[in-house]
């Protein structure tokens, strides 16, 4: 089956076949990072152009990684090093990308509107590797991958999402592929930092729950979203404990949950803030799966979008 | 016909012959980019190192591009991230570099005598990717690759090109290179940017103009050149409408040349500085085109410096 | 033979057999940089991450080279790009980069409790390539097989290292290599800059000596360390003359040594300091040998560490 989508600019345009497409996709690229050698021929000769124009470490090198293993060719370029400083447009360098004959875009952009720009713009696909606070949807469908496998299904499931919802790209991505795949949502947070409607939010059910006790009571797994303490240390740092206090997930906020609820975060990890160190390095974690699971993901999308219909000699 | 340089600081020691051949190569090559699978194996195991130590998107991209294409293997460095911060010598990076069995340097230096000083110490083939003032080789054949696409021949052609003559690269290897192919080349720019005796710049005939509406008469291409905006803000930022008004290439400009007469820019445009909006987006701007054939330019220089003599299975 | 180790943290940890296994496999590869096609397929589809959280040039273009030639996948990250600014720790780091099914990490950092800790927790194998004043095993390495190659044996012989012992990991590593092969080591510089109890450092004859001209009486090589001067600008700029002419590597000093002594020197160098300029680039000097025999003792370590015994087919 072909996939039928030029660009990924989030989960909202996607149905459920297209999401199980790329998840099962991802599960057959993910032994490749598992062998020895490490790389199957399947983008040979295909050209990304990696373009990061806020801070990364784990998407970036995910994506290199997942492109190093498919063969793929490419090129980064970031803020600090580019023809920005001359004032260049993004336009400018857009057309100039495609003048370059470049296959697909991974950008990372504080600003939303920019993948779309881009989107209506190029033949080449885009991929957004994280826009602002708006959509992050690779992180989204590798944390869908990691539900799945812990799961075998969506059928039924509930997740909570607790965290400054308003302004998470991963919340917001997270609850448009969910509930296309039937999966029940909580989201949970101080009122500041929940959005009004949040049943509006997503294709299926969304509630909220302000306290964080009853947020996770039947809920089969809870993503823990990171606070952004670089941007609101000025306000929110005499309450850092407060926010643990009250909002942080410890063994005594699990014990509200099933005893087969997963933990998972997007990272980096603020230990002691919305996370305690022993549920971060717990057995109920399954964040360093999610990782592992970023990379298969990314294969995937690659692929789809480069035209791929999964072969037996795409993965030898 | 093997090519007879080791470098290619600039185009004032090529020959007509020479010009021409890699202007061939690059058409030979150009068809690579245009395929699914982008990539041939002419270069493969051909160390290049990509020394930029100046700011720059398109130039290293379109080289790094052009190497991956070949199958080189790439190294990159810049001044933020090289030794130069401990006070290593340019001499003693080179020679590290030669040591290391590096082939080609790529090199963007402020310096032109840096190239100049490079190319006499190492037995790499040096490339110069704009230096300071004085020379931009690949810039110019890029240009000139889209003038033969476009005119078919150079003979009896005319150029004209705009703006700050005296500080630009770009002007100065396009003077060498299309005179050396018989092209006649009219500069017309404010005085103060004007050099001294330019009918003893490059090998042919060259005039100046002050009038710009003269000056693009008979014109069978304008090659506007960029504002250094960022180097004299100071100075002429209140004069970036003036100038725009007496040297801004605008349609009416372009009503005093002939209806074929096609508009280059090498790029970053200042849109509504030295180019109306208009023109750079209109149907006479080959600005793209431009970006384009630099890919398969620099693939060429680099093959013909690699020692290359271009067979059937180099671009296979 | 098997390599018998996971990581390469120092030279502590290695027998005089282990040493000249990975010699040999260096010797092996050095080969392949000469060649036209300068790659072989050794280490295709493993994944290095190489982490320079200090500023470098040669090192890591060295290695970067070392794992092209081998055909292993790179990725690179940096202090400035990394996700540190987000505040995310070393260990959250290395949770992802094992995640992400890393084979071997190339790591320089400030601190040797850094490579250290990576290495008890990682699967994946670490190379240390620098830190702080601790460690630098492949230097001593490449400085080793530039002394075997010149020396033909290690048996019998002396090498002065002069400089600042205390703070370099050049010295530590080097004294650790040299005794374990059986050569006499004499340490001489400042005595503000030596080390208490040389002669308990490495496992063999370290003798230090504070007059220069004594010091490389009988000495094979003399290996003279860089003056940091970044570091300590403020407190000995008023005595760089004031060094070159106590402990400043000249003829004059050479004239007390063998005249078949060489003349080693980590770089970069600061021609008129620790050395002099005909010194630097006279016949004694081997410096560029150390680094062409960099990258051949990089592609060594790798390959060794990544499971390999080399075989006809790796070289090919």
């Amino acid at each position: 089956m072909q996939f039928n989508h030029k660009d990924l600019l989030d989960l909202d345009v996607l149905n459920a076949g297209e999401i199980t497409q790329i998840l099962d996709t991802a599960d057959s690229f993910k032994e490749v990072s598992e062998r020895k050698i490490k790389k199957v021929p399947a983008l040979r000769g295909t050209t990304v152009a990696n373009m990061f124009f806020e801070p990364s470490t784990r998407t970036r090198i995910s994506f290199e990684l997942a492109e190093k293993r498919l063969s793929a060719d490419s090129v980064n370029f970031s803020k600090m090093t580019s023809s920005v400083v001359k004032g260049e447009s993004l336009r400018d360098t857009a057309e100039n990308i495609q003048a370059m004959k470049v296959d697909i875009v991974v950008m990372r952009h504080s600003s939303s509107g920019a993948h779309q720009f881009l989107s209506e713009f190029l033949d080449a696909s885009i991929i957004n590797a994280g826009d602002g606070q708006h959509a992050h949807p690779t992180q989204a469908l590798l944390d869908m991958m990691t539900l799945k496998q812990r799961w075998g299904t969506f059928e039924g499931k509930r997740v909570t999402i607790i965290g400054d919802i308003m302004h998470s790209r991963v919340a917001r991505s997270n609850i448009w592929g969910l509930t296309t795949m039937g999966v029940a949502v909580t989201v949970c947070g101080p009122p500041t930092m929940m959005p009004v409607d949040v049943e509006k939010l997503g294709t299926g059910s969304v509630t909220d729950e302000y306290d964080l006790h009853k947020a996770v009571e039947g809920a089969d797994a809870v993503n823990i979203l990171r606070i952004q303490l670089e941007r609101q240390k000025a306000v929110l740092f005499p309450s850092t404990r407060e926010y643990f206090d009250v909002f942080g997930v410890t063994p005594a906020v699990l014990d509200e949950a099933p005893k087969h609820c997963i933990v998972m975060h997007p990272g980096p990890m603020n230990r002691g803030v919305e996370i305690s160190q022993d549920i971060a390095d717990g057995d109920r974690a399954v964040i360093l799966e999610q990782v592992t699971n970023g990379v298969a993901v990314r294969m995937a999308v690659l692929f789809l979008l480069a035209g791929g219909k999964i072969e037996e000699s795409d993965i030898r």
